[in-house]
C-alpha cells in the first residue's frame, strides 16, 4: 500500500527541481528495472505488483526498500500512458561518469525529449562511449527521456558541460559539428577519436561551438526536405563516420 | 471572428474518424501553409492573424474562405502548444497520388506519430518519392504527424495499402527488409529500384511481408543497445543504400 506522500514524492519527479532536491529519477517498466538490477545500479526505492514481486523477489538486494501496489496505485505514480508492472525511483550517484576514452557526442541544446532518448540510444548503439549536454538541453533523467532511452541511459556516460570545458575537449579530440553546408559525409575519411557536434532542432549549432570545430559535415540530400530530425541525423552520421 | 461551429470543427478533425468524414486535415504554421500556397495545394479555409492576412493576402487565391482570428481564438483551435499566426483546413483530394517511378518505403505498422513524420522527412531529403503504408499505421493526416513532417508530407505521395498490392510490388521492384538478423548493410550493393520495409517500433515487419522480401539487412553494431528508434533506423538505411 503506497501512502500520500509516496505518490506526491514520485509526480514531483517529473520536474528537474525536484529531481535535483532529491537527486533521484524515476526508471517504469519491468524491461528497465530488470536493466538496472544487472547492472547493479543502486536503487533508492522500487513500486511493484504483486505478481512482479513474486517474479522477481530473489533478485533484489534485501535492503532495496519495496513497496507493493495495486493497478490503480501504480497509475497514479506513473508517468507512462500503460504502466507496466514497476517503477524504480533511482540515485544519479548510482550512474558512474567515466573519463573519454573512446568517440563522443557533443549536444548543443537538443530540446526535445524523445530526440534525446534516440540519441542516447544511438550512443549506445555505436558503442559511444559519451554524451556531453552543452547549453539548453532537455534534462536527462526527464522521465520521457528515460523511458525512450530504453535502457541505454545506464550505459552511456552522461553530464552536462560548459564552454571552457568544450574548448579543452577540442584540444584533445577532433569535434565535427554537424551543418547543413559541411562537407560531404561521403568524402570523409575515418577517425581515430573524434566528438560527434549536434545542434539545437530549429538553430542548429551556435557559432561559439562551430568555431572550436575541425571540421563541419553533411548529409548529401537527393530530395527537397529542408532538413533531417536531429536523432535522424545523429544515426546517419555516426553509421558513416564509424563503420 | 470565428464561430463556435468553427472551433468544433477544427477540434474534431483530431480524429481520424471526422476527417474521414469532412475529407480534409489540418495544416498550421505560417512556414507551413505558405508551402500550400506555393504548392498550389487546394486549401479549404485559412484562419489567420490580421499581421498574417495583411502580409499574405496577395497570395492568396480570391475564392479560398478566410477568417481572421485573434490569438486566443487561435489558441482555441489550434493543435500546437505555441499556435503560429495561421492556421489552414486542407482537402486530401488535393494531394495527388502520383505512380511509382523511383525509390519507395513500405511501413508496417508504424505507430508513433512522431516516427511517421521523421520517416516522411527522411523520403523527401532522399528524393524517395513513395511511402506506402500497410497494417495499423498511425494516420499520417493526424496533427502531430502533420507538423513533423515540416511540409515534407506535401511532396511525397502517400496512401495505405493491402497484401495483394504488397506481393504486386514485390514482383516488380526488389523489396528490402529491415530487422535485426539480417545481412550487414555495408556488404549490400546499391539498386537501380527497392523499397525499403519498415517495420513496427517493438514487434519489427510481420512474417507475411518478410517473405515477400528478397532480402533483409542490419545496421552494424558496436555497442550495446538492443535496437535503434524507427526513424533512425531508416535514416541510416536511406543513407546507407542510396547514397
Amino acid at each position: 500500500m503506497i501512502t500520500k506522500a509516496q505518490v506526491k514524492h514520485i509526480r514531483s519527479l517529473e520536474d528537474k527541481k525536484y529531481r535535483s532536491e532529491s537527486g533521484s529519477f524515476v526508471v517504469e517498466g519491468d524491461k528497465m528495472v530488470l536493466e538496472l538490477i544487472q547492472n547493479q545500479i543502486e536503487i533508492k526505492h522500487i513500486y511493484a505488483t504483486k505478481n512482479w514481486i513474486d517474479i522477481h523477489r530473489t533478485k533484489l538486494k534485501i535492503t532495496t526498500p519495496l513497496t507493493e501496489v495495486i493497478d490503480s496505485e501504480l497509475e497514479r505514480i506513473s508517468f507512462l500512458s500503460s504502466p507496466n508492472q514497476v517503477l524504480a525511483e533511482v540515485y544519479f550517484s548510482s550512474l558512474n561518469f567515466n573519463e573519454i576514452s573512446g568517440h563522443a557526442l557533443l549536444l548543443d541544446s537538443i530540446q526535445d525529449p524523445g530526440n534525446m532518448g534516440s540519441i542516447i540510444r544511438i550512443a549506445d548503439w555505436f558503442g559511444i562511449t559519451h554524451v556531453y549536454c552543452f547549453g539548453q538541453c532537455v534534462d536527462v533523467f526527464n522521465p520521457k527521456v528515460v523511458q525512450s532511452t530504453m535502457g541505454s541511459l545506464l550505459r552511456v556516460n552522461i553530464r552536462s558541460i560548459q564552454i571552457d570545458e568544450v574548448a579543452e575537449l577540442s584540444s584533445k579530440s577532433k569535434l565535427i559539428g554537424a551543418t547543413l553546408g559541411g562537407e560531404n559525409i561521403e568524402q570523409i575519411s575515418k577517425t581515430e577519436q573524434m566528438i560527434l557536434v549536434i545542434g539545437n532542432e530549429s538553430k542548429g549549432i551556435r557559432h561559439e561551438i562551430i568555431d572550436l570545430c575541425t571540421q563541419c559535415v553533411t548529409i548529401p540530400k537527393k530530395g527537397h526536405a529542408e532538413s533531417l530530425n536531429a536523432a535522424v541525423a545523429t544515426g546517419i552520421l555516426c553509421h558513416a563516420l564509424l563503420c
